[in-house]
């Protein structure tokens, strides 16, 4: 699915996979974003503001620019006058699905955070707060 | 291996795995300095700003404080007058190889970025610059 993603042009600060992979997406904000539009269910600007974390408004709003910039995600109106956006992975965006399974698997495992099964959609709680 | 993970009144943002991990290690630089930590034989701070990416000095400290604030790294000096220290990832530290991977192969498949084997410590450059 490398199709869709839009590197042209840009110059990564080494030849690190890992640090290729954190420039584009990697820092919490954009993982939680992710994780909403993957797993919860979560499409519109609106919805992706209401999760726990609380994320600020330009926070989000540049982190979907983003997405959307490296063609992970997309966007289509559903509405005029205000114009309103449904937002999408595209197919590139929904590849960081493993990669998003195994920072919760950690957390999980070492934190003590929720988890979540998307093949059976069994969520579980944190055990401690 | 949580036993030697030091959480004790920390509140995490919100109860979700990812988020928690995040809060501890997911930032760009601190996933390099575990890298070299984890796989090319980087133990000190001098061989640790040595790397590609060309570290910042007082992000590279903050970075090794904060690992070792979570017991995710120790250090032991080696001289003193000025003492010096060797780092060390720790049990509870070692087990963010699987999380590195999945990222690597993340970039390695879609950004073109180098692997790296660390069972046959084969290491492939990144396929463009």
């Amino acid at each position: 699915m490398t199709d869709t993603l839009k590197m042209d042009g840009y110059e990564f600060r080494s030849g690190c996979s890992i640090t290729r992979s954190m420039e584009l997406w990697g820092d919490k904000w954009t993982l939680l974003i992710t994780r909403d539009l993957m797993w919860h269910g979560k499409h519109t600007f609106k919805s992706l503001q209401e999760s726990d974390e609380n994320i600020p408004t330009n926070i989000l709003s540049d982190r979907l620019q983003r997405l959307m910039h490296w063609g992970l995600l997309r966007r289509d109106p559903y509405q005029e006058r205000p114009v309103r956006y449904t937002y999408e992975l595209t197919d590139a965006g929904r590849t960081l699905e493993p990669v998003l399974l195994e920072i919760m698997k950690w957390g999980h495992r070492h934190l003590g955070g929720g988890s979540y099964d998307p093949k059976t959609g069994v969520s579980l709680e944190a055990s401690y707060e």
